[in-house]
């Protein structure tokens, strides 16, 4: 299935995209796409729905950010090993997990604010991973049953905020509209492998970020195993498994987002994003 | 006032303690101490109640978290000096922030599970704030007008996953009842000034924390400006203000948590909290 949010800010409604490509209304069936609302038993009532019998949207209009009341954005760092050399960090001995302010969330398509006082505002497409079941020391063999679905993501970063403030990377990562996530929770059925997804990114026009997650340095799998050593993920979490290399801070000169600017975010039936960049008011 | 979640885990009902102490259901007036059911409006709300009419609970059982679904769990690193100067780290020139995970919250008295593969386990008593209206780019003097209330927090930590493990912090401080949190969110207008709350910890009796909040190096009200430059606080949110000195990394010989340990965490006008260690299944 294809989950999406449809509607205004805040006003959301869930629905699921049908065979034709519709947008279907789900709010008979689900209260939000948030915390045990994407839980695997969850996804399994709305599996058994018959798409054509829902009512049809006949005008979506803006698509929101494909789930809510996210209990924790968590990101992977440097999970790429081009990524890591760009950045002139060290390739990491384990899975380096930061968090995103969960308030960072928003649409597909929303504008992306470039905060005040920023001035290495960059983009990062990558994939995302719902949590469906809680994890707690999970083995990695048992590691993807626990994933309700993935989608893109944008971790938008600034990076004189993640790296000269302090040390922990939450500061670079947490703007209002620092993290698109959408346009679909594509649930984990129809991703036949995680590892084997292109995921690319243009920066107005120009293809910048083009790399497949076989190039991980950690796949999904070792990620969820890993971090359930230290936390319990529960449904509804989000984690951003790191970006491919081609990010503005990695350029020569370097290169960051200005207002205007327009991201187009892509990964392999997970769909597209698009934002145009503007000031903080 | 003093908000309250009783009952077990996972089924909490909110009430709050009336003037005699005793417990009165608070079920019929807010769904649960979460998000927006901490806002400022949903406070007031509940302040214009006459307590005395309330349904009386005998026998409240056990105090949950005092807050639910919590959106963001902040914790400021390295915030009194002294405590600085134990870890050997330098004294922070601006908050240093970082992420618990949500799911590490559990009750003030409820037993702390130190994790699998843990060799130092440590202690952080610290005042937490929790926000009631949302906040961004807001000033220092405006800055206490967003807060619901404090509690009392224990920021358990664990130093080798903290410290030893990629470098940014998530990983050692968020551990399934890594964050008790409670007895009680007392309200903003109870605490006449957090800059001058005794916080003290007792290991197995005996004092190892005792210093006032005016030992922080960034008040609360800094502390809440300065993030809100780099994130939106929204209702709910909890922001544990960092730890005096006297955590066992900082003592010679380091000293850790051990199985039947028992922690006594309180400060000034927000109540009492006891935790004893029990080993991870």
């Amino acid at each position: 299935m294809k989950l999406l949010r449809y509607g205004p800010a805040g006003q959301e409604k869930p629905g699921v995209l049908d065979e034709q490509g519709q947008v279907r209304d789900l709010s008979d069936h689900v209260r939000d796409f948030a915390g045990d609302g994407v839980s695997l038993e969850a996804l399994n009532t709305l599996r058994a729905l018959d798409l054509s019998q829902l009512p049809l949207v006949a005008e979506p209009g803006r698509i929101g950010a494909c789930l809510a009341s996210v209990p924790n954005f968590y990101c992977i760092g440097l999970n790429y090993a081009k990524h890591a050399a760009e950045t002139g960090m060290a390739e990491p001995a384990e899975p380096i997990v930061f968090n995103k302010a969960t308030s960072a969330l928003s649409g597909p398509n929303d504008p992306v604010i470039i905060p005040r006082g920023a001035e290495k505002a960059d983009w990062e497409v990558e994939l995302g991973v719902v949590i469906g079941k809680e994890a707690l020391y999970v083995s990695e063999a048992d590691a993807l049953d626990h994933v309700a679905g993935y989608c893109v993501i944008n971790d938008m970063s600034e990076r004189s905020f993640q790296i000269e403030r302090g040390g922990q990377w939450v500061k670079g990562k947490s703007a209002p509209t620092f993290g698109p996530t959408g346009p679909w929770l594509v649930t984990a059925d129809e991703v036949l492998d995680p590892q084997n997804l292109r995921v690319s990114l243009m920066l107005n026009g120009e293809t910048v970020q083009d790399e497949t997650t076989d190039d991980m340095i950690f796949t999904v799998a070792q990620i969820i195993s890993h971090m359930s050593q230290f936390m319990k993920l529960v449904p509804g979490d989000i984690i951003a498994t790191g970006t491919p290399s081609g990010v503005g801070m990695g350029m020569k000169p370097q290169r960051f987002l200005k207002p205007g600017d327009v991201m187009e975010l892509t990964i392999d039936g997970l769909g597209t994003q698009r934002q145009e960049t503007v000031a903080a008011e």
